[in-house]
């Protein structure tokens, strides 16, 4: 069975002197004598005291921890912008905890209010696929907390965002394909609620206009950019028959729809040219290798923290730093070479 | 600047009635009156009163949330036993965080000393590289908060692990490669303060044994098991001269001495078979696809969130259940196939 823990009351009871001077003595108060103090800090040991950070917190409402929400430690951008965060973090003696939403806004929902009851002292945040409203996040941050975006951007007035400029991005690889000679390019969107997606597919748009070739609408393929995702989107893109290339959102998509293309004897580029976003490890040694967007990820976890930290050090919970865009590249590989 | 959190005095200043009053009207005691309760809600939210559930936690000493402690969240396996692990948690109603420590003992101990300040209710850990005493896991324990050991296995009396049979699994990988014809084969081996490395390097070591293949220390190397420590032993193994098979215990450095191997023109796996550990997801697509060891991640995750919650439940710190070995499966692919 677990044993009650023991309080300065215990203490001082077992040692029959004053409880304030026991907490004097544990917080090396020069009003007790160093005989006192050892008397206590060896009591306390032998009783298994432990000070109570929470009710230390209570008094100075600071927790020294910062929170990061996003959607999926496994994706290698996220684990980038991590350790970004972590290193300036670390460096200023916070600590990071981190917590994943799996894009379901009732588990962001349900962080959010653990961290509130943490007292975390500040969160950062690539919010969930399913996130329409913003209730729990100004819930958070009308409680004082500040709270940076990153990846995906947020319209709440006076929040801070960092990102890519994911509509040049995406125009940029749109126009390489057609460079490239593809004049049927299909698209693997994310949901549309996401500004970060909506931007990717306008740089398409925008691309094809610039470019005089008619949008399809039967081309462009809306879905969560998962591995299964990717492989569906794959299937209804080869009964069209015409396409010749292909631009996803993410590099999960891209790499499953590859795959499958492979399966069934479509070459890539020859018959499709491929492009991905993110430059997850994978794109650089599968064969062919992914045309991909690469992102300044850590320099993203690095922005967000040391903002956050302004933040937090400032007691504020605005910025004027007005949004941040830090510069992406294309990298271009085999998938996208067609000459 | 940031405003001072709206207290229980405040709401009951504003309103003229008894802070005990406002205190009942917030738990909707029968002893307040409907009015009066509306009244006070409404007052709380205009004034962004916060129910502080720090206060609330010292009374119950329960906070619904466990912690996941761990090298690398960036690591396939790691995410993928964090997956299993919040499947079960979330499930009962508890919220999970992470912690990474990147194998640094001190951000270890620094995250261990948060998560007692948190009075999170359990911690599921893998240790780092560096842990060599168990001072801040015993401390933590001693707090009476169950704990629970994953992957790298404690030696600490009446811990519980959770884990493959490491030794088997790479004595039945050395073994593989034996049968493919190799007969100097190399291991890169992590730190030997780690029990599961010493297990894995066991294996190698009896599996050659009892095939009367003579041990030879130089084919040995320790690191870290990074990209980097793949490629820089992958320089060293070359100069030997002799080796025509590798066995790493992880995928990571086996991959990334696989694409040096190729740099140098040494084909894998006619000239040299390699099996890594772990099935990271890039161990399937890349070309030659890598034979290596599939660990039931999942169900290590969910095994031990439902171990830790048992725990945190009947209040106590140790399980009478004997550690949990999973059952590990040999993937063999074109790595490895010499024949």
């Amino acid at each position: 069975m677990k044993k009650e823990k023991a309080t300065i009351h215990d203490i001082s009871k077992s040692l029959g002197i004053d409880s304030s001077t026991v907490s004097r003595a544990l917080n090396d108060s020069p009003r007790v004598s160093k005989t006192t103090k050892d008397a206590v800090i060896q009591k306390a040991k032998e009783l298994g005291y432990q000070k109570n950070s929470l009710a230390s917190n209570l008094r100075t409402n600071k927790t020294h921890t910062i929170a990061v929400v996003l959607p999926r430690i496994s994706r290698h951008f996220f684990s980038t912008v991590i350790a970004g965060i972590e290193e300036t973090a670390y460096e200023a003696g916070y600590n990071v905890i981190i917590c994943q939403t799996l894009d379901i806004l009732d588990r962001e929902k349900k962080i959010m209010s653990t961290l509130i009851s943490n007292r975390v002292d500040g969160v950062i945040i690539s919010i969930s696929m399913e996130t329409t409203n913003y209730e729990h996040l100004e819930a958070y941050r009308n409680l004082n907390n500040p709270i940076i975006f990153f990846d995906r951007p947020c319209d709440l007035e006076n929040c801070t965002n960092i990102n890519i400029d994911n509509f040049h991005a995406s125009f940029m690889t749109t126009e390489h394909l057609i460079f490239e000679g593809c004049k049927h390019i299909a698209h693997f969107s994310g949901s549309q609620n996401i500004e970060l997606y909506r931007q990717r597919k306008n740089g398409y748009l925008a691309a094809l206009k610039k470019h005089n070739i008619k949008v399809n609408d039967h081309y462009i393929f809306e879905s969560n950019l998962s591995e299964e995702d990717g492989i569906n989107s794959a299937k209804k893109l080869l009964k069209l028959g015409t396409v010749d290339g292909l631009i996803s959102a993410n590099d999960t998509a891209a790499i499953a729809a590859m795959q499958y293309f492979k399966s069934q004897g479509i070459k890539v580029p020859e018959d499709i040219s491929v492009a991905g976003f993110n430059n997850d490890p994978i794109s650089a040694v599968i064969d062919p290798s992914l045309t991909t967007i690469n992102q300044p990820a850590f320099d993203i976890g690095k922005r967000a923290s040391s903002l956050l930290l302004e933040l937090i050090e400032s007691k504020s919970t605005n910025t004027d730093t007005p949004s941040t865009v830090l510069n992406s590249e294309l990298i271009i590989r085999n998938s996208s070479k067609k000459s």
